[in-house]
């Protein structure tokens, strides 16, 4: 029973946070027929201010971490990144009733990393006096940036094989002048990479990564963008929950595999990372303290980076779908999940 | 002549203090013929970020109380607060040549409680070692938020009222087509409670009033929209100084009305609070200190969460009039009048 | 080779702080393509913000400093600042090839003063234990805003010149009709001045400055425009930035003459600094170390003040001209030429 109430009392302080709260407000606002709304310009300035910050703050932490140590579990957490979109891409993606985009959003959004559940995490080894390496912190970018990059190229890719699939099917009687899309999959790719790179919200990741690695943006940083981080992120929570009100009906039907899926997957990633984390251990002497951290990264799903990366870029997700099921499940199921990858890593590696 | 000095310095002060400055220097711009302007999204967003703040502050104060405690005592400060807003219906809303709308914006905001107001009378009795409840300030809401809509839904009923009687008057001749609004009575007035629930103004408050009392906003509130709140007034006063002077015209020869209102209204005000004040004392053992301080929050008029709310909700009411009023005059005179309270009190009921 | 050292570690750090990291930002943004924007009203605000911070900072510290003593050195500075701006309209702004609009920009931003190149020198002389005026901070504001307004009604004249020639000339076949501008000189002259004081930028600048003379904002100014400063000002630099990259193609062939003026101008404009401290140091004792100071305010450039100000006032000015003469080579030149003042004073003065 204890087990119960647990997950009950995290699940609910989960609902109370923020980031919750303010999604579960802004539905209720749409709900009630509200004319609240954030202009639109407001809107965007928001996400491109968060979007610098997410990217600053990895760039930063990249930086002032030993690149030698570094090298190893980077790849490992960027490969994990990359190979938790590709099974959400086989999964939860090719689920019947669920949109491919809707899917790739989701997965991205379980590549990604929570910045709160790794803090949580290293809180928990902490007060085990467990140690672990200093430079995990910029581990998390590696992850991060490659599972939202993946997951916007994967969905952009079917999108634009789709429409040209369309084309060359019931539109084809339009005429061939408004034929669209390259016929080589490769200069799809490479339209595609050029699109995802030159659109505002990787523009604008990319921009403040750059930022933090090269110049020196510690004082605006923490004068500006790190204290106005969590109420911006509030208001673009108030507005994804009015919008996720609004397609909440295209949920009706599939809502069992976004739950499947959020009670599952941490677990399966989890995994991943620890297996990862071992991997580093055999070849660097990665720290088993660190292997435990690695699995929590691949085991949580983004609810800050994530969803305006996803909201920027795929503006057709539905949000109703990735962000309630990486936020709302994902997450708890992660924060849960800690003491069985120290269980793990006591029995195969050893405090 | 000590006393004539105390209120020259004290409303000095007011003039110099950021809200009523900022709205002089909006004043001063228009009327020098500035381009100066604030865009309209930019300021649509500050005035929802203030009704957010306003309200997340005020679900967390009465979320943080003593419910079983407060009920009385809240159910007077609303009682009270309505009751303000009643009078002023028939006062100042009522007098020649004072429009309906810009009386009820009046009333509204000296219905409303100014909580610096309130935190001067809190000094006050601290410095003289009375005792007072601990969840005074949960009390504010219920008087604040009572009289803003009670002022609003007046003013917009009376507005409907009046658009309905010119249709059957004078323009009746477009023909019963456009014959507008319900008949019924009853019907009006849902539908302006519907219309200010769903308004952007009202749904902001109320939305602030639901993540403070059922979410755990404290981080958020602490790091964004506590520490933004006076700048962003700032920019409102702007705002709403450069309007009141374009519309200052409108005042010539009802500017007594609104002086001999300022001057008297918080002496009136106050009276009935420190009447529910004695209700509660002698139903639930209310404290004299918290007798005071229901005095002050009745007798205080709002200078923060009233103007933007009023500009939110009744947009054509003429800011000159009710900000002008309420923090020009109503703010000092009730500063100056906490001591008749605590004379009051303590012959009363004794501290 | 030390000193070279020095100037490329000093130029380097110029490149990584904040003004010039995110300058450069935008220029890559722009360079690759990117589609990120900020929004036109979030643009505007931002400036907005910026210029009443600047402005309510400058009149706070002439408010709090002793005006009998700031007479004689606040003349000579803003008598420097428009001497700086004179020799700039016949130097930079005279050279072939530069618009001269571009020229005044640059002369304008020369003219005045960037407050981290004065708190660097007050810092030197602080571990030098040499004493130097309390009231100096409040000295910097009569030669920045001397010279910035100078240099906008100077080239918002030559532009009304040119444009009434090019009517006299060209285009005065169209008919009388539509012959624009004043024919009386002095008549101009007005019509500039007060369309530079009813300017949004400069209308938000003066209503700063007066809100910081006659009003109390500290609170306002701590908790909202000191704080989101340094931010905003990172978010202007980068479109200023993408808008350079877009004009860069203007500078090729006058590059030489941007270089040679970045790099002479700050040693003229601090000799002429120099100078003006030294007839106060005659007339009013001022000191050896305020000398010192107001050599080096005018040996800088405005990193933070200028450009802001110059994007509201000139918005046709090119900012790669402007904005990279000034912090990438007037700056770090005048933090260098420090110590030149400073044995300059010892010489003639003596600490």
């Amino acid at each position: 029973m204890d087990i119960i109430t647990d997950i009950a009392s995290t699940m609910l302080a989960q609902l109370q946070k923020p980031t919750l709260s303010f999604l579960i407000g802004g539905m209720l606002l749409a709900a009630m027929g509200s004319k609240f709304e954030i202009p639109q310009p407001v809107y965007k300035f928001v996400v491109i201010l968060l979007l610098l910050k997410v990217g600053i703050g990895a760039g930063m932490s990249v930086r002032d971490a030993n690149l030698a140590q570094l090298v190893v579990p980077a790849v490992g957490a960027a490969v994990v990144g990359i190979a938790i979109v590709l099974i959400g891409a086989r999964t939860i993606a090719r689920t019947r009733g669920i949109s491919h985009m809707d899917g790739m959003a989701t997965a991205g959004l379980f590549g990604a990393v929570s910045a709160s559940t790794l803090a949580a995490g290293m809180a928990v080894l902490d007060s085990e006096n467990i140690a672990y390496e200093g430079f995990i912190g910029a581990l998390y970018p590696f992850m991060d940036v490659a599972a939202l990059v993946t997951a916007i190229v994967l969905a952009k890719l079917a999108e634009a094989r789709q429409g040209a699939a369309a084309v060359q099917g019931g539109t084809m009687t339009i005429g061939g002048a408004r034929a669209g899309g390259p016929t080589v999959e490769g200069g799809l790719v490479r339209t595609i990479l050029k699109d995802t790179v030159q659109s505002p919200a990787i523009s604008a990741l990319l921009l403040g990564l750059a930022l933090g690695l090269f110049a020196r943006p510690e004082t605006v940083y923490a004068s500006f963008y790190e204290p106005l981080f969590r109420g911006l992120l509030s208001i673009l929570m108030l507005i994804m929950g009015m919008e996720a009100w609004q397609r909440l009906s295209e949920m009706k039907g599939v809502a069992h595999a976004y739950i499947a899926y959020g009670l599952l997957a941490p677990l399966v990633h989890g995994a991943l990372g620890f297996g990862a984390g071992l991997i580093a251990h055999e070849v660097t002497g990665f720290s088993a303290g660190g292997t435990v951290l690695l699995a929590i990264m691949a085991a949580s799903s983004s609810d800050i980076s994530g969803p305006p990366t996803m909201r920027g870029a795929l503006p057709k997700a539905n949000p109703s779908a990735y962000v309630g099921t990486s936020t709302g499940l994902g997450t708890p199921v992660a924060i849960l999940s800690i003491p069985l990858w120290m269980a793990l890593a006591d029995a195969l590696i050893g405090f």
